[in-house]
């Protein structure tokens, strides 16, 4: 069977939703296809909250309603080729769809290390798949001890809403003496190792996992110092790679850092070839590096991009680099990070003023409900550009980080920060005179002065 | 009595405070001296919920401990006239203070309409003096009817914390169609009447007071229907016009508006006395024209601005026009207004495109505590930058006013706005695939072309 479409997405997560519709909206006449590889997909972000917060992990289903209203067909296939001659592709089931335009979209795949006993029953790498997920949260939820291997954003959020289920217990195991690393210096890393541990989490960081025992089904996990860890479910939460091998077998180039390499408008070394979100690579706003951004923000925002430049490029779409906005959410503590962190501006070899702010996220601090705000702005010592930001304290402070996002994209400096004119009020933010962005920026003015 | 002082600051509200710790920072020799005409002063945007959600009035008391941590000094004196030739100020205890600096920061006094029975006890125009305050306070809550007129901020906030007590009963005037008119289009006031309604307010528009009856104290209002309404007490929410005669008694310039003239330093015509604040006149950011804000978060920009400008200009620091960013809060349902709305922009003859976005502020919708969130962008038509911003929401609309109002600080434009990197998770933001700043923005994208 062959199929002839116009645009042809491969992939049904955010990205290619995104791209389809936004390829809709630029090229109404077109006739577009996606194809995705699992019946049911869910909410990448959500698929913590499918444990606890959610009342049935069905709830956190992604559906592809969005492109079918939009008069968008959606296949469940899984490509196996991609012939560039003919514009085709072959897919697992032996159809075949022949484009003007693809576009790829097909994600990334959850790392599995190598280690003695990892193929064992119980022990579940996240994988963007309802019924596969639904399985596993049903085996973990059986009871005992659940070792989250990988202190990064998603361990610390399967850490959180494991501890509210009162037949388990949580271990939470990181490599590096920090959680949350790559994205937060060690002050914040550490506000939120206490709040897990507060909630009852056995965090453990500097621990390398160097195998499981057991017979077919998990029984322990062994560490690198020899220690020994009853574990009656595993959850791996380590990291994605890029979907690469499509893009690879078709000749595609790759970028330095494994993901298919795109232009500023996204598109492959084949002008008829896009490539979007995890599976694509991605530029690092400041430092121009490959950036090991796996979100489903950073692939809407490069949706948007492809899904605009199909056939003609709007020119002012073009991508200025990837920004890794990230914020998580700990039994009410929340944290948010923008750009660079102090660690990894150094590191990079930028000259930086750091700046630090601390006060409540209501004023009076008396109101109900009041937080400790906490936030930190890293500058360009020279120029006094805003390079990157974090903050913690409690709702608030998840959109407050894209404040500080929009200020990193739009290049604002540390006076223009100092002036800030902004909306506050006793139940929502802190005081006008205590205004954390703008505090944290004055902080880092005295330094430069 | 004479006092010799470097920097003398007229008034310890937020202006005058920030004024003082900016300059601090900038001059750490000097010698400053704030003068403070209340002897217990209170946080303005606090005032409303002294009533119910404060458990103590107290707990909205503005100190000055900040200004004598940093060897600041404070008097409660209040001044009667400046002499610019001798730099020299008169207080009315007839003290007189020797500067070489002088800020005006010396706020703004409520409207008292000339109406007839305005002067009966139980009738409050809003006073940001503790003292004052407490004892309106207790006697509004001996019980009965409130009638609290002018539906703005003030009026609409006084309504939703008086409706939670028990014993007494709100009704909110406003004289114009709308609530909230000047900082919102209508289908966001709606929301809010609505949403003080389902608190039981009785919400009066289009009704104007003409009187109020009673012997020695008030026991109704008059409208100019006819209608009458029975008042135990009346609160005034209806406006504030700055505080100017001390200025003008000094020869110092008002500008159209009928604030203190300030030039970009926030400096008066005399280059030694700066304004800022309530008393100070502002431009707007896009029109140009007078801009009638009375913020404490302006008033702060302000402040720094003048504080670090005294001596020396630092260029950089200049006042670029002022954006009204608010936010509010009734019964939980949070809005946040920046820059224009779309009534102001057509108004002002601004050619415009509106883009509009309707979701949830969690996802999947399903999370716990998620609320609808709605926003709309105004755009300039021809060149696409952003001109304004309202939203409506939970908790976290209070800083996401804040990313629109950055936005506009910034210029940024519809394609930036469309292909935004931010930061979304379940609990804190809506999907990256409906937040609604970006929907927003495409709406209106798709309007232009």
């Amino acid at each position: 069977m062959s199929k002839k479409t116009d645009i042809l997405i491969l992939g049904a997560g955010p990205a290619g939703i995104i791209t389809a519709i936004t390829a809709r909206r630029y090229y109404p006449e077109k006739k577009i296809t996606v194809l995705k590889n699992v019946e049911k997909g869910v909410v990448p972000c959500g698929i913590p909250y499918m444990f606890s917060s959610l009342k049935d992990p069905e709830e956190n289903k992604l559906g592809t309603a969005p492109l079918e209203e939009k008069n968008i067909g959606v296949d469940v296939e899984e490509a196996a080729s991609i012939d560039r001659g003919k514009r085709s592709v072959k897919t697992l089931s032996g159809k075949t769809y022949v484009y003007e335009k693809l576009v790829l979209a097909v994600g990334s795949h959850p790392i599995v290390p190598r280690i003695p006993g990892i193929d064992k029953k119980g022990i579940y790498p996240i994988k963007k798949d309802m019924d596969y997920l639904k399985a596993a949260i049903k085996d973990v939820k059986k009871g005992g001890d659940v070792v989250i291997i990988g202190g990064g954003f998603i361990g610390v959020e399967f850490a959180d809403e494991i501890s509210r289920i009162k037949t388990l217990k949580a271990h939470l195991v990181e490599i590096l003496p920090n959680l949350l690393a790559n994205s937060f210096d060690g002050e914040f890393s550490q506000l939120v190792e206490d709040r897990l541990k507060s909630c009852g989490v056995d965090v453990l960081t500097n621990h390398r996992v160097t195998g499981f025992t057991g017979e077919e089904h998990v029984k322990s996990t062994v560490f690198n110092n020899g220690e020994e860890l009853k574990a009656d479910s595993v959850i791996l939460g380590i990291g994605a790679l890029p979907n690469t091998k499509l893009a690879e077998d078709a000749g595609l180039d790759l970028d330095k850092g494994g993901g298919i390499w795109v232009d500023e408008y996204m598109r492959t070394v084949d002008q008829d070839i896009f490539a979007v979100g995890d599976c694509a690579g991605k530029k690092d706003f400041y430092t121009r590096k490959y950036a090991p951004v796996k979100l489903a923000s950073t692939a809407t925002a490069e949706a948007r991009i492809a899904g605009a430049n199909l056939y003609n490029l709007k020119v002012v779409r073009e991508n200025k680099g990837t920004i890794a906005v990230y914020s998580t959410y700990v039994d009410g503590l929340v944290l948010g990070s923008a750009g660079l962190t102090e660690d990894s501006a150094k590191k990079e070899g930028f000259e930086i003023v750091v700046g630090s702010a601390e006060g409540m996220d209501k004023h009076p601090a008396a109101m109900p409900g009041a937080n400790k705000l906490k936030a930190k702005l890293i500058f360009s010592k020279q120029s006094g550009i805003l390079m990157g930001g974090q903050v913690a304290g409690g709702m608030s402070a998840g959109e407050m980080i894209n404040i500080i996002g929009m200020a990193i994209q739009k290049r604002a400096s540390v006076t223009e920060l100092e002036t800030l004119q902004m909306a506050t009020h006793p139940y929502l933010t802190a005081a006008p005179t205590q205004y954390a962005i703008v505090l944290a920026a004055q902080n880092a003015s005295d330094k430069m002065n």
